[in-house]
């Protein structure tokens, strides 16, 4: 078994479960290295202690998921036979009596878990998620790989992005062109809806682009993400269309500032809430404490938003491998919203940032 | 209360329970008019049998839940809040005894499951997934209204994808152009990820759009849809690259005059199966049976699957007001693959197609 199956079983033995039924299309991915979103038809993999894994997936899918590494038992089932009965024999097949499984309670329906009860009559039922966070929580060097060509490609996208700005274009029409730009790059999937915000519609933390058009004097905020070979970028920058107020540049100024001090304090042993702080203070002094309503940032990777939860709570220290987003903003109603974002690894002594597009002010005309 | 509301209330006084509570976006939507998706925070609307509804979202959405046109109370909660305290909180002080609780058993996960058992012990729950799916099966003028703008930028969008078909030109590429001309035109979502496939990557009815270049003889797969004011479209046109061979033509019109047919005999009272089955033995009787592996068409409205299912066993008769696709395809592997698909809704008479973009064979030179 490779290693992340290994550990997987090797938790199962501490807690005495006596397999894992894990069906998120993330985690599936995680454990096999088979990608795939059969929406409502069932896709899992059982893990056990001792006994080898299976994996059960539609039938059509079969002949990929093999083709995608995964070395052991695949079940292909038709959309007429039941994918549980399908389960409950492969399962006891291997061991025979079940006292206690391993689910994902936070991805697994209630529909799902009534049969899953209705095979396994009695059993006790856990949840595997944070046994699964903190296995995913740092990064190998391929997986690195894959979120590197993702921010790469994120990068590449902020300069198409900048590229389109014009005086009366709108939100949409900037957007359009931007997944345009990526799209010729064989790039199939965005990590979330791309946001392209101007003037102060960028100043609601949960603005929607639209037919706003850009004007002199706004601030052009952009948020997105690719996915690459199953791995998530996240950027955000924001730039000046002609020149814009005194009171703009200070928020932009002091959400740099705050971003560029965060990213210098990262290092293996500090906290998850230092991190958040060390921006949180700076934003704080500069009078705009009350615009920053959100944490500093998230893990990333097979999921956009994953562990560790950079917040001012979490006192989770940092360890190498570790990559998550650090992303401050200022949001002041009606006068400017700014954030600025960066993907970043913890290395042995500090951080390299992934995403690379320059963050000092860059005003357009 | 709205009727959607009304008849779910019935339904709650027939089936004895006291609460119903509702967490899809798809069911939040359609009976309060409120479209969002607050991803792993909750958005809930409680419905009793007498007492007044409610709505719980995340506070920063709360103001647009009421601009939506929520006359009820809405709830909004913050990040430091307990949802399911304040859920507890307003469904009691309606209804002091809770016995019985409606939930959607496909959508709700277990976490959140377990919550709702915590707060009111030792509760039966319900699924009120098929009372629901029944309600929205009839879609009523300003529905109709929704998904016929979503057809006909799905019209456009095909109109968009064949004007790009060039030799030497990718899937991809051609796909980048359909979602720039819609994104041009407003369009913010697709109803799923936009199809074009070519040559033989058609005849996969599972394949992805890639660096796959258009060919002379190609057949060129588009299947896509639209979302507009919570509505959705699907349409799928197939036209030819140059010249065809005798074969993919053959293929083509047996397709053609299968959908053409299955259309004719819709109207009230035939059921699903009178509908599939006069696509599918036509295709059988042309001998390419084995080569439709799927069910004709899917009811289509806030969901892009939802009810009714057309296919060859269910025996739902057809009523005035339903909507959904027609979509016979033939895959022949290393041959040609084949689908036309219309959007449709039931009248009074007979059908009315809603997608309208001509279906006789294109040969692009």
């Amino acid at each position: 078994m490779n290693e992340r199956l290994r550990n997987l079983s090797n938790w199962l033995t501490e807690v005495n479960a006596e397999v894992a039924f894990l069906t998120s299309p993330d985690n599936v991915f995680y454990l096999s290295g088979f990608l795939s979103d059969p929406h409502e038809r069932i896709l899992g993999i059982a893990v056990f202690q001792e006994a080898e894994p299976f994996l059960i997936c539609p039938g059509m899918e079969k002949e990929e998921a093999k083709s995608a590494g995964w070395p052991y038992e695949v079940i292909g089932y038709s959309d007429t036979e039941d994918p549980w009965e399908l389960v409950q024999q492969k399962i006891t097949s291997r061991v025979a009596n079940i006292h206690k499984v391993a689910i994902e309670k936070e991805h697994m329906t209630v529909e799902r878990y009534e049969h899953l009860k209705k095979i396994f009559n009695d059993v006790q039922i856990i949840s595997a998620e944070s046994k699964l966070r903190q296995l995913r929580l740092k990064k190998d060097p391929n997986e690195l790989k894959s979120i590197q060509k993702a921010c790469a490609l994120a990068d590449y996208a902020i300069e198409a992005g900048i590229a389109e700005i014009r005086e009366g274009k709108t939100e949409m029409e900037v957007l359009a062109a931007i997944e345009y730009a990526l799209k010729k790059k064989g790039v199939l999937e965005m990590s979330f809806s791309t946001m392209v915000l101007t003037g102060i519609n960028a100043a609601s933390p949960h603005g929607t682009p639209g037919n706003t058009k850009i004007k002199k004097g706004d601030l052009v905020l952009f948020d997105l993400g690719v996915v690459v070979d199953g791995y998530c970028s996240d950027i955000t920058r924001t730039v000046a269309y002609h020149d814009i107020t005194t009171e703009q540049e200070k928020i932009y100024q002091t959400v740099l500032t705050a971003q560029m001090e965060a990213l210098k304090a990262i290092k293996p042993g500090v906290s998850c809430s230092q991190i958040d702080l060390t921006a949180r203070n700076i934003i704080a002094s500069s009078g705009y404490g009350d615009f920053f309503p959100h944490r500093l940032g998230h893990g990333l990777g097979i999921s956009v938003h994953e562990y560790p939860s950079v917040t001012e709570t979490n006192q989770l220290p940092l360890e190498e491998g570790m990559v998550f987003t650090v992303e401050p903003g200022i949001y002041v109603p009606n006068v400017a919203g700014v954030r600025i974002e960066d993907d970043v690894i913890v290395t042995s002594s500090g951080s390299e940032v992934l995403t690379k597009f320059p963050k000092e002010l860059q005003v357009i005309k």
